[in-house]
């Protein structure tokens, strides 16, 4: 039996970053990392290689450490920062919080200290009303501030409103988390390097994604402050994150950050978003309803309309009973697939009219 | 810049079948299977065909859950299949209990009730020695046993062994947990469907390995009986092992399963295995310990000897006091690698004549 | 060396009905239940009678579970009544999400779906907001509704109130929770009988508190459906909140169960603090912020005056940005101690002028 | 209504040390405690007292924090000692692997290294085969070596033997923790003082137990060493072991350990175990199994003499298969309950010839 494509490769959506595919570079990365024996589980060459790569951007304190997906970089990375009775801080919209099923408590008994956003990013204000409760045993002890940039709301810190946030968060003892699911995208928004949006705005540890940009699979715990993060790699065991063939996820990452792929894919996702952005913040009936800062859009239009569209060109609805709807652009959004889109979008609000 | 291979791809060595790479047709699958968009998480073309292809194997009822490793398909099975407050019976050698660092009580929250085996197999009498304290809030309350076939001493089950495993655990009301690692070796060696150690015998849930197979990444966590797990969507994703781009996962398993090419792998490295323990059973000085079932030999030969051995082709200490090392073979050894590292044992064991 | 008493009997506080010392009728109830050999670990005829005791007042259905304390009653209950990947809804003020270390996220492994409220309680919009996800691993999901009567905030839900609750949880497929450490108090307030707030109104599991009803230590987890919790006695075990002694526990919530003591001192604590919610509401400067329905009276005065009054009576700040305090009565507090404490506010009061 | 007493309390029996009641001193002291009111969760005169108490035995460094029961002491010590991925060796016989219902697994994290042992006591060879495994993050990292004195087959550890395993320990770069729960019954077995058997000789962190000698309840985590411990406020928190009337479990040890009540109850149990193991060692039938060190008496007879036996005084079956059964002396048991229990043995056994 031959195994045969199940599925039509121009199909399009604005659904997610992931479900996007694999960027051929990072294909042929993993063929080349192919063949022959290498150790497992991490002491291979392409393992080394990959930390050289991420260091190139964050640093040479850089410690790195492959993982398979976003929330378990996220619970790794965090469970490492905090002793079992210590609370992390972070937005109520963070992903930690809403999208990853509960794992940072279910699996890393970590309490989380929500905090109303109103974009969904975090302010030493904000942080202030969490940071509460230092040393008073019938209060989880805050130890770290969890930020993510791009946000879940394709909102963006810059270097400065991040070095704030580290800032105030270290004068209160508490280290800082990034979430950099997006963080190519933020990068490549605000034209800065990886290293102004963490290492140099005083980043302890982050979470650096590699799916959405364009990998198989793999993302990576980066420790920043080897002060700030304890038994990565016992925590990565223990939490089912260490790969065996680790070699092709180093190669991936080798791929993307080796030289400028991880900054082309971003900043190709970013364009689309905002082309789109632009094509429909002119159709009648609809309200692009934040700043389209990274590789997202977020509108409301009404829920009829909705639907129709979403039949033609996948997409999630993010607030039913608001009728706000997220487009969500790839490193693969092509131009003619946005154009295509935003002219169904004015095809169907013609329909409601 | 261009990502360039940085390992010999000739280089082979017996120290484990995960230090293998990706066999071409399952790199092939994962080309077919990319480019355009695909919905994440498991709702995409290839997870359903992916399942198909293993209900071909283990019967029209069984329900499949792809993960990333083999370490979070045990833990995923097990913590599905028990209460928090139930406890797993094992072999002490079982690699939950040796080789996950810990993750099924650390992350799972697991009780593992271990019991010393003569060879890595449990039997009704052993599994009798843990099955105690019913009813007792003082004891943790069996409910699981956990078999691997092939074991992690390369011993295997037969049909008739595996059925009488379930039949006496499912008449004590517990549950039968195969860990499949290696399922694919252990009926290759006994000529036997997949279906006749696990379906047919009474399994209730198994872990079916894929990347000691020839897989990139991807295990599985296989229902046999519903009424023997529960909520595993949840439980695999709160222990962080629901993959994004599940379409690539899936259409690796369907490249295994789908036509003989878990067969062949496995008739591969399990013959590699029996040709490598009867080259090495005439050296002088050379014992092989164990019986050679599946895909490994252990022997015992000189330290000195061993040490100079394992720097020509990589091999693991299994046990130091002993003397005892572990020869692996994997998908992609040849009859010219076995035929080299034989000569090499011979070589080194007359240097230490 | 004979033991001696350290402190003064006299000494009084508002700062929390547990600074309160044992009841007499309880102490007698320990000591009457001493002597002579009893089974350990609830095997016992105390243990027994308590439980006809609790089903006297909750309904011949109430399995009822003695525990230590507060926090272990309310994990052990929510455990019991959550798969590991089920959520908790409750108020952002709820005990349990401020006032137990994290004990149900770190210990219990539990996702609290925190909502802000106004008052402390909950209703069928606020749970709206957090009852939402149903099936998408991506989010915990909800399982139950926890409220609190009397709430931390002295706040209280009528018989109607919670039927509401319940009707509109049981609807969503919710079971409800009720943290009822001071349920007394509320039931007493309203002159209502224990199950109007709890087995009549539809409550699913309560916590019933003791300690803060004089008892020396000891609550109860009351099971009033069966089918809302599992294995109540193996996770109280694993909690380490199954008492080995349990004839103790037993006899003191047999002597405040048995016949009117628990109404005796909830009413008495309740009068108290309605005496010294009148008292201070004529204190020119003092701001009695909340209802006084309960045992507790909250009043925002000057931080300066507020200062010197807890220097002369214990109790403690609960806002400190907003001057607010929290003046707390117990089963032993006299009308002495009131009138005492309200001259004393007077006086600082003018001396604040 | 009346509380009224509802057993006989000349009943007795050699079930365990927790079938008795609470010595008449401790009640004592609990009602001297009472009355007016004291800071709760331990800032009470009281929980300062208990400090001094425990540093009079086990020197000035001691950090002593009262908790509800052992199982608790256990699983707050050894939790507070271990990083998330660390792991205790223990004896397989030992209470926390037996005993607690899984409670450091489950509730814990905590994966236990168990070694079968000859008489329940480790050795430093022993240990060596389970404190391996070191820096590798596939295997469970050894932290700490938990042993029991007595242990549970009512065996003891000299001073010697207990600083061996200490030093071994420490010389592996592990720390000791010692289940003491009937610590006093091995210092007054030994005519040793407590430091003998714990701080001097090497012990980092104990459970002391006061339930089995005569307390109401209360158990207590000592750090002898504090660099061995870490947060043990937070995890007493999150465990649900910090008790609100703090005072009361104070002032129980505060009698237990002011005077020599501790030594009188511990040499107490000792005797009586000793004369009954005297007096039934002579009865034809009967084989006693096990030296009597401590409290405690194991003996073989026919299953129908123990069944019969057992309902004139209550005892438990050890070992089924074997009819090994286990007699328990506590502080209460008296030389007349002895000579009548061995009388009743000698009946029982007659009625079998």
């Amino acid at each position: 039996m031959t195994f045969a494509r199940r599925h039509d490769p121009a199909a399009r959506g604005f659904a997610s970053d992931n479900h996007a595919g694999v960027h051929p570079e990072v294909l042929r990365a993993i063929a080349l990392a192919n063949e022959g024996h290498q150790p497992a589980y991490g002491d291979d060459v392409y393992t080394e290689a990959m930390g050289e790569a991420f260091r190139a951007h964050f640093g040479a304190g850089a410690q790195v450490w492959p993982v398979f997906n976003g929330t378990g970089a996220n619970v790794v990375g965090l469970r490492a920062m905090c002793a079992p009775w210590e609370a992390v801080i972070c937005a109520e919209s963070a992903h930690v919080n809403t999208d990853e099923g509960g794992a940072p408590e279910v699996t890393g008994g970590l309490k989380l200290l929500t905090v109303p956003t109103p974009d969904g990013r975090l302010t030493p204000d904000l942080i202030d009303r969490r940071a509460i409760g230092f040393g008073d045993p019938h209060r989880a002890q805050p130890r770290v501030v969890s930020i993510s940039n791009a946000t879940e709301l394709g909102t963006i810190y810059t270097p400065e409103e991040t070095r704030a946030i580290c800032e105030h968060a270290h004068g209160l003892g508490l280290a800082v988390h990034l979430d950099g699911a997006r963080l190519a995208n933020a990068a490549a928004a605000l034209d800065v390097p990886l290293a102004a949006l963490s290492t140099d705005a005083g980043v302890d540890v982050l979470s650096f994604g590699g799916t959405k940009s364009g990998l198989l699979y793999g993302e990576a715990v980066v420790v920043l402050d080897p002060g700030a993060a304890r038994g990565v790699e016992y925590v990565r065991k223990t939490a089912m994150q260490l790969a065996s063939k680790s070699r092709f996820v180093a190669a991936q990452f080798e791929a993307l950050l080796g030289g400028d792929l991880w900054l082309r894919n971003a900043r190709r996702a970013n364009a689309m978003a905002a082309r789109l952005g632009r094509a429909v913040a002119d159709v009648p009936g609809v309200r692009v309803t934040r700043p389209v800062e990274a590789n997202v859009v977020f509108a409301v239009l009404p829920p009829a309309a909705s639907a129709r569209l979403s039949k033609r060109f996948p997409f999630y609805v993010w607030d039913e009973p608001a009728g706000e709807v997220r487009w969500m652009c790839a490193f693969d959004t092509t131009e003619d697939d946005v154009d295509a889109f935003a002219a169904a979008v004015a095809e169907e609000m013609g329909g409601t009219g």
